[in-house]
C-alpha cells in the first residue's frame, strides 16, 4: 500500500462493540492539514456530525480523525454533544494533538449515550497503537456489519514528486440517497489550498459516494472527511494539477463506493443502474433511485430472476417526467423492452446468464433529453433481513 | 355473509397460475349497475386498467367484473390491449352479458402475453360456476401470493329496507404509495346516482386503501372497482343517506386495507404509523411513508426490536418540513424521544412487550401544525425476500 506521507494510524478496543473487538480508531497528521467534509442531510444529525460542521466552519487546519463504531451518538441531545467533546479531549491528550484539531465520527446504534469510562479506559491502548498502527487497523475499527474492511488508494507523479491518496470507509447498512450513508475518511499528502480541497471533495463525492444505495435509508451519521497535509512536498497549483489530483481522488471514492455496495448487508449483487435521455439529471436520478430502491427489483436481483417488468414498473412510479412509450430497457446489453412492448425472443434464456453475474448493468433510456444518472444498488436478501432484525441482539 | 342482492359469482381454473388453481373470476349483476373505479398512477398502466378507464369514461352502467390472476397483462403493448378486449368478448358470451359491460382486471407477472386458448378453454367452467358460485370463489380466484382470501362486509337499515356492501381484494406484494397496490372489488345493492357513487368511492379509497404500504412498490395494475345495482330497492337520496352509506363503504375498505397489510408477503406485523402536528397533511404523509417504507424500521418490527432510533432517523430524511427538536415519538403509548433526547428509563424493558404484539402503534408528533396522516405498514421478513426472489420459479 502506498500510504500518504506524514500520517499515523491507531486502533483500540473500547467495548462499544463486543469486548475485544476493535471499535475505536484515529488518524493523526504530523503537520496540520487542510480539511474538508461532506455530511448527511438528515434532520437528525449525530453529535459528531454537528461537531465536525462547527469545526470545519472555522476554516482551520486539522490534525486528524477520531472515529468509533458500535454507538452512533445520534439522537442523544446535549449530553451527546458534551460526550463528543469530552472524547475529543481525552483522545487529544492521549495522542498528543490539540482536541480542537481532531474531527470526530461515530457509527452504530442510535440513541444510546456513551459510557465515558470506556473512552478513558481505551486511551492508553489507542496511544500505544499510534506508534505502529497501519491504515488497515483504522479501517477495521470503523466496521459495523461490514464483512471486510474497505480501503482504496491512488497515486501519481507530479513535478518530480509523488502524491498519494488513501481512502477508508465503512458501509453495509443504512446506505442511501443524497449522501451515501457511511463514514468515509480520505487522506492525501498533496499541498493544496483549503478552498480547492473542499470544492474537489464535494464535487467528487457527488459523483461517487452519493451514487450508491443499499436500503434507501439515509443515516444520521453520514460523513466523508478529508485531510491533505502537504507532506509529499508536491504543490497543486495549476488547473492541470487540480484536474490530475481530482481524477485520483475520484478514483479512490468510486472504488470505496463500489466496495460499499459490494459489501452491502447480506448483498450478493451490484446493479449498475444507468439512466439516460431524461429531461434533466434530477429526473434521471428519480428513475435510477426508484429502480435501485425497489424491494421487488432487489429481490429479483437476489434470485437472479430476469423479472424485468419490475424495473419498468419502478420507472413508471418514479415520478420522473417521460412518456411511457419512450422507455427502452436493456439488461447486460440485451434489448428487453421498447415502445411499450417486450422484445420478441425468450428473455429467460437471453437474460438468465446475465442475471447470474455479480455485476449487472441495467440501462434505462427514457427519451432523447440530456439528463443522465448512474446509481450502484445492492440486492435485497434474507441475510439483510436477518442482520437487521437481530442487529442489537 | 350478507351478500348484496342481485349479484352472481363465478370462478374457474384457466392455468394462468399452476394448472387446477382458481385464477379466473367474474361477478355479474342481474341489472346494470352504476360503476366507479380508482386506478394506479403508475406511468405503465396495464391493459385492463387502460380498458377500464376508457369504459368508465363513457359513464355507462356496467354489468360486472372479469378478473384473472397469474398474469398482469402489463407492459404488453397493443397485443395486450387486443387480448384484453378478446377476453371480454369470450367472457361476455359465456356469461350472457354484453362484453362492453364487463370491467376487466388482471394481476400477476408483468410483461408476458396471454395464451388466448387458455381463456377459451376456461369459459364453459366459468359459465357453469356462475350458477352456484359464492363471493369466496371469486376472492380465491384473484389471489397471487396472498395466503388467505380477503372479504369485508357491512350492511345497514334504511327506510325499511337493508343495504349491503361487500368488498373483495387481493394484496400481498407490490403494495404501496398513492394508490395501494392490489385489485379490489366492491359491490353494493343500494340505488345511488353514478356521480355520488364515484365521489364516495374516490373519497373512501383515499382514507383506506391509499393508506397502506407493504414494500413501497406501486404496481401497474392497481385498481378499485365498485358497482351499485340498486337491487335492495333502497335509494340513497338525502345527505344523511349518503353519509350513512359512505360510513359503511369506508368500513369495508378499511377492513380490506388492514387485511392487505396483515397478509403482506411474509408479513408478521401491522404498524399503525400516526403522524400529527405537521405543517399540512402532505408533510405528515411524507413522514409516515418514510417510516413505513424504511427497510430498517421494517426489519426491526420483524425482529420485535425496540430500535426506535431508526424511526427518528427515517423521519429525519423524509423531506418533511419540521424542527428536529419538535419531534415527539411514542410507541404503544410509551414516550420514547423528545427535545432531541431519549426519555430516561430502560426502553428495551418498556417497549419489549409492545414490540412483540402483532399490531404496533407508532405515534410521531412533529410540531403543533394541523397536518396529520395514518399509514398501515407491514414488516420486512426473510419470507418476503424468499417469496419475491423466487416468485416466478
Amino acid at each position: 500500500m502506498n500510504v500518504p506521507k506524514g500520517f499515523r494510524f491507531a486502533a483500540a478496543a473500547a467495548s462499544f462493540k463486543k469486548p475485544g473487538k476493535l471499535d475505536l480508531g484515529a488518524i493523526v497528521s504530523d503537520a496540520p492539514a487542510v480539511a474538508a467534509g461532506v455530511f448527511t442531510t438528515n434532520k437528525f444529525k449525530a453529535a459528531p456530525v454537528l461537531q465536525c460542521r462547527e469545526m470545519l466552519a472555522e476554516g482551520r487546519r486539522m490534525s486528524g480523525f477520531l472515529a468509533n463504531s458500535g454507538q452512533a451518538n445520534a439522537c442523544t441531545g446535549e449530553t451527546g454533544r458534551a460526550n463528543c467533546r469530552a472524547a475529543l479531549e481525552l483522545a487529544g491528550k492521549a495522542l498528543g494533538v490539540p482536541a480542537e484539531g481532531l474531527l470526530p465520527a461515530s457509527t452504530g446504534v442510535i440513541g444510546a449515550q456513551f459510557d465515558m469510562s470506556k473512552w478513558e479506559a481505551a486511551m492508553p491502548a489507542l496511544a500505544e497503537s499510534l506508534k505502529t498502527g497501519a491504515p488497515e487497523d483504522f479501517a477495521r475499527a470503523i466496521m459495523t456489519t461490514d464483512t471486510v474492511h474497505k480501503i482504496a488508494e491512488a497515486s501519481f507523479e507530479l513535478g518530480g514528486g509523488e502524491v498519494r491518496v488513501l481512502g477508508m470507509c465503512k458501509g453495509a447498512g443504512m446506505i442511501s440517497p443524497k449522501m451515501a450513508t457511511m463514514l468515509s475518511f480520505v487522506i492525501c499528502d498533496a499541498d493544496i489550498s483549503a478552498e480547492a480541497w473542499r470544492t474537489m471533495l464535494a464535487d467528487c463525492v457527488n459523483l461517487s459516494i452519493n451514487r450508491v444505495t443499499v436500503d434507501g435509508d439515509m443515516s444520521t451519521n453520514d460523513c466523508v472527511l478529508a485531510l491533505a497535509n502537504g507532506a509529499s512536498g508536491v504543490a497543486i497549483e495549476s488547473e492541470d494539477d487540480y484536474v490530475l489530483l481530482r481524477k485520483h481522488l475520484l478514483a479512490v471514492l468510486e472504488d470505496l463506493a463500489y466496495k460499499i455496495v459490494m459489501d452491502a448487508e447480506g448483498g450478493t449483487k451490484v446493479a449498475f443502474i444507468e439512466v439516460s435521455g431524461a429531461k434533466d439529471d434530477a429526473d434521471a436520478e428519480k428513475v435510477a433511485r426508484a429502480v435501485g430502491n425497489s424491494p421487488l427489483v432487489k429481490t429479483a436481483l437476489f434470485g437472479s430472476d430476469p423479472n424485468w417488468g419490475r424495473i419498468v414498473c419502478a420507472a413508471g412510479y418514479s415520478g420522473a417526467d417521460f412518456k411511457a412509450d419512450d422507455l427502452v430497457l436493456k439488461i447486460g446489453g440485451v434489448l428487453v423492452f421498447r415502445n411499450g412492448t417486450p422484445e420478441p425472443g425468450d428473455m429467460d434464456d437471453l437474460l438468465g446468464p446475465i442475471m447470474k453475474e455479480r455485476d449487472i448493468v441495467i440501462h434505462i433510456a427514457v427519451g432523447d433529453g440530456p439528463g443522465s444518472s448512474l446509481l450502484l444498488a445492492s440486492d435485497l436478501t434474507r441475510e439483510y433481513v436477518s442482520i437487521n432484525a437481530d442487529y442489537r441482539s
